[in-house]
């Protein structure tokens, strides 16, 4: 059978046809169209998975249904999305409009627990059942599945990581009206602000300053490109962001006893320059018996992890009759 | 049908019979014999199940099984206790030996999960589905269930939520290796140790003072009574191991989303002189939609929550058929 596997996004949807053992028939996206609060979009997407669909010759009943991994609040049971403020949607239907256009079951969940489902069945956590996803980008998501199912939790918040205060006293604002939280140190977003800091605080020499006077800006590349060639002032901003979030990976998985940690994102590209400091501060601030136990892993499906685990989820449910 | 619960501590263990519904028909307790490796105990609990199993006239066919919450590392599905230092247990077959001599099927658990399994059936936790459930006595004790189902992990350390780190610089040393662990802090140990400290500290008259004075020592519970009367010392005291423990939950809470939070153990006692504090750190360091859907509840079976959660667990591992 085939399951369809859709990644919502605030610019681009992402779509693939994917069967039953993983392999992917074919990957396409299509422009993620804003305008009037989003209410373009689930005709867009059923319209693009028709064609794509008469395109491969897919008959309704070879076709088991679709998976959405969608951004904001949701309600996973309903499919209803309470809110997507990069979207546009409030109190929108997704699941029932899109049932009613595409005539396939729809399973809607979590964009990053997508991602992490995605992980586990074709990925780094390949094989591991417990297992904690963070996603170091603009933000940082988190996606946690213990024995084999994601954490909703009873509001659907579960796995919000990004969130956790790792700096109680003195933290920068956080886009959630907190301050302190892992996303303002450890996301790229808060790892340029980490280093902007720097070099404004003192005055030492630098190839990161060098950069930041020759382009006007730095990024969280730049950051660990520099850290990777031994800049001092750029390996104590990774140093910086690798503590925070083993602090924070230590607490979860004191919490959960995660076979797997899979970190992806753009900032998972620093590989060993952010993986050899975050496993040294994970030590520290996990346990021996649940250090030993997990290993730290990099994301290996890139922007397909989505995708991947929506179908994912839809044949899962599918297959055990759990669908609403 | 029955189900037996039981409770095994280091110095005492305590068991009930308990119907469908919830009833406790009986509960007694025996010393548990920790002489020779703890060799005794197994034929101890046996000989005393059937003992009073004959007392109640109650045929094996009319009782379900047993549940039984131990201390230590255990594997849960094979009842095989790894270690427990306290009973002097190491690679111990428990669940093997008890089926031998009672001839009934034995679920094992961690006695803290078996605890949070009684709260959730028939005490402050009643009704929820998500729960984190934390034993403030001589050390800080965690057992979470997740949509209804305990928490284990890979290697059955999950809910170790004593061992969270909370003060990742110039904590105290706690018994598992680390510095600046929850159970440092915010264990009766952790705030007797911190009101020791703040005495030595200043010279401040203080009620608390007194009772150190004329005791020798002073006690957790010391510091809450005084903090009830307003002693600012003991204040102090009571609001920095709120503080603490308000951090920990905060960071488990946006990880896992919970219903309910029930607290448990001698420290609860202090009821809201910790409640009233901890609330206000809670919400600080949880997001706004997790702290919404959250309460926070003292433990309603106190000694009890274990055998309750015991008999509860036998019943419906054997109910689903997933015994081992």
């Amino acid at each position: 059978m085939i399951n369809i596997g859709i990644d919502l996004g605030g610019t681009t949807t992402k779509m693939a046809l994917i069967d039953d053992h993983g392999k992917m028939i074919d990957k396409w996206a299509i422009a993620t169209n804003t305008i009037d609060n989003g209410r373009h979009i689930a005709s867009d997407i059923s319209e693009s998975v028709l064609k794509k669909m008469q395109q491969f010759n897919l008959e309704h009943s070879t076709v088991r249904g679709v998976g959405v991994g969608a951004p904001g609040f949701i309600n996973m049971d309903t499919g209803f999305i309470y809110q997507a403020v990069n979207i546009g949607w409030k109190d929108y239907p997704l699941k029932e409009e899109l049932e009613q256009s595409i005539r396939l079951p729809v399973v809607i969940d979590n964009d990053a627990n997508m991602a992490a489902l995605g992980e586990m069945w074709l990925g780094a956590g390949q094989g591991a059942k417990n297992l904690i996803c963070v996603t170091l980008g603009t933000g940082v998501g988190g996606g946690i599945i213990c024995d084999g199912e994601i954490l909703h939790g009873v509001s659907g918040m579960a796995g919000e990581i990004g969130h956790i205060t790792v700096m109680p006293t003195d933290g920068a604002s956080c886009n959630c009206g907190k301050t302190g939280c892992l996303e303002t140190v450890s996301s790229a977003t808060g790892i340029r602000r980490l280093a902007l800091d720097a070099l404004d605080y003192n005055d030492s020499v630098s190839i990161l300053r060098d950069i930041f006077e020759s382009k006007g800006d730095i990024s969280a590349e730049d950051v660990f490109n520099c850290a990777a060639k031994k800049d001092p002032l750029s390996s104590t901003v990774a140093e910086k962001a690798a503590y925070y979030l083993g602090f924070a990976l230590g607490s979860i998985a004191v919490t959960i006893n995660p076979e797997k940690i899979v970190i992806g994102g753009g900032v998972s590209h620093a590989e060993d320059t952010l993986i050899v400091p975050l496993t040294k501060y994970f030590k520290r601030f996990s346990l021996p018996r649940v250090f030993d136990a997990c290993t730290i892993n990099l994301a290996q499906l890139g922007n397909d992890a989505g995708v991947i685990g929506a179908a994912w989820l839809c044949m899962q449910k599918i297959k055990q009759g759990t669908m609403n």
